[in-house]
């Protein structure tokens, strides 16, 4: 089955869902309402059902969404429903962050393989992974890893992202502040950890 | 001037909005259109026009939108006209990236405290933030901190978390991939750094 008509905005949402209901599964909830459910989220419940409507739309009436099934319709549909392996770049706080958190393999995310570009770190292990050097980046063709994520200051993120791409990468979560450059194929997503606090101000109240 | 009918959803797009039209001010580009800030940032332009006039809608037909004038705007919408200091709380890897992070300051946040548990850590100097004692989180009240930002593992978040709300914090952003129970009137935001992964595969080509 594909589905072709899902617009980018709703492409952006399914991971908060399936986020969210990942973690009503882990509390062994079976089912939800999309009005639960825009509540436990933080969104619109009509969004909700909008978007869940794009693929077919499981509710029943009165019982609402089978949560197990969701979770495994919207992870076919991101296509995490396959394990990918993932290499990361730079190891400093951030790529150590990377490295150390739990949250990847829920996604069906496994990183594979680290580098940096700093000899005291090359040969280092971190949670099983042996940092490599960064200019061996080109072996990641054979190893079947498609996914790159960024993780070095902004002067060193376009050669990265070079790198990255020369090694066959269709996909790079970009953790730098700054533009990376690739060729139209490859899709970069950029991460500012700063942005999220920037809706915080909205909802408080005045001092 | 008060905006009260945004939408979540429109709050939850303007700082991405902010993030682009800063990025492009650093390039000294002047005015964009929605179509080309669309393209730039990767979301519909119908979107964006119709964000924009949730606050009157500056763009000149032919002109586009001024770009200093919009973040302006944007900024003030968002009540990050002002500087607000926050604490973090656990500096491990993650808060160690936070505390190194250069992009909290463009949105207007002072990261002007930070606390550990570890007495290994504590006293110790990071960017010119001493760490104190967790213990010590009390003291915030006095020091007009209305922010935290919790970096600490899933076990000691919701202790993090409650300190926080007793030290009078009005909103929390919460690393840790961990729900947390808070009084209504604090806004929390929790950030998952696996979640935006999740979007890459859907538009990665097959092997």
């Amino acid at each position: 089955m594909r589905y072709h008509k899902i617009p980018d905005e709703a492409i952006r949402r399914l991971p908060i869902y399936l986020r969210g209901l990942l973690l009503l599964s882990e509390q062994k909830q079976q089912s939800i309402s999309s009005r639960n459910l825009a509540h436990f989220l933080g969104v619109n419940p009509w969004q909700i059902r909008k978007d869940f409507s794009y693929f077919g739309g499981f509710g029943t009436r009165g019982v609402g969404y089978d949560i197990k099934r969701l979770i495994k319709q919207i992870k076919k549909i991101l296509k995490l429903d396959v394990v990918h392996k993932a290499a990361l770049v730079g190891v400093g706080n951030l790529g150590s962050a990377v490295l150390a958190y739990p949250g990847f393999r829920v996604y069906g995310f496994d990183i594979a393989a680290a580098f940096d570009s700093n000899p005291k770190k090359i040969g280092r292990k971190i949670k099983n992974i042996t940092i490599e050097d960064v200019s061996d980046l080109r072996t990641l063709k054979k190893r079947t890893i498609d996914l790159g994520i960024i993780a070095v200051p902004c002067d060193a993120a376009q050669q990265a992202g070079d790198a990255l791409v020369k090694a066959g990468v269709k996909g790079i979560l970009n953790f730098s502040p700054c533009y990376i450059a690739v060729p139209k194929k490859i899709k970069v997503i950029t991460i500012d950890i700063a942005m999220d606090l920037a809706r915080l101000p909205y909802y408080m109240p005045a001092r």
